[in-house]
């Protein structure tokens, strides 16, 4: 009954379309979004479309995937996956999951569930055997219940 | 006194040379070394040139490393590093790490930490604002050593 009752509210259902990012995607929120994740800088048009422009030369190699609520025509979601070329596991691909979030605004929707889905099956179908990603301990549950498995630990090292 | 110890066995001392992986690497048993890291499969020539050729097509955005033995022509260490471009962090990139693994008989020569340093000042070099690895927990402490801390946890979802 839910359609009913926003129905009665006047409200619109929210339609959530996933895809590809678009260079137009920096218009609606795209790293508004992303500065809910981390800090992004202020980037003009022109340095957005560059990384675009090299981002998309790597094809299906580099996916950044997004959700917009086409209602509002705002990104409500977003994650991306790097497809890596190893030689081990007879030439064998992984997929590193990077920069998932949700909007704040939209959470509570399951749109992070669908993000993650959307790049392991893409993963899938570019013949990786496996889809990995790093996140805080609090995000485990969440991981697991995109079907994922704690398999390590991540260690990093930040440059001045 | 090692240099005097090793003309008194007769034995030279072994010289390290840490450079990119060439293709004539499978003839010096790059893929039994990978075979100590995990499943390897068996590659042909052709199929080792044609992902020696993929990877390579990324230039410096995909470096794989290895540490050549020269008294006895073997490679001894290797591991790899992928360079991601992100939006965020003013168009940041980030470094990761792979497959790092040194020949049982190289062990304790410290030529570990020369390929993670390596593929590190890579990464520096190519503007990553950080660089990332998995790992077990046994293995924090070696890269603790490198100069990395423990910032999350790695999950990972296996295909079929």
């Amino acid at each position: 009954m839910a359609e009913a009752s926003n129905s009665d509210t006047g409200k619109e259902s929210p339609t959530f379309k996933i895809r590809r990012l678009e260079i137009s995607d920096k218009r609606k929120g795209y790293m508004e979004l992303l500065g809910q994740l981390t800090v992004t800088g202020s980037l003009t048009d022109e340095e957005f479309d560059r990384r675009f422009q090299e981002i998309s030369s790597y094809g299906d190699d580099h996916l950044i995937c997004v959700i917009e609520d086409e209602s509002s025509g705002k990104i409500a979601a977003t994650g991306s996956v790097v497809i890596e070329k190893k030689f081990l596991r007879s030439c064998g691909k992984v997929g590193h999951i990077e920069d998932v979030v949700v909007d704040s605004e939209f959470r509570g929707k399951h749109l992070g569930k669908r993000v993650v889905e959307f790049l392991t099956d893409h993963s899938r179908e570019m013949g990786c055997y496996k889809v990995i990603l790093d996140c805080s301990v609090e995000k485990k549950v969440f991981y697991e219940k995109c079907g994922m498995f704690n398999r390590g630990i991540q260690m990093s090292k930040y440059f001045d």
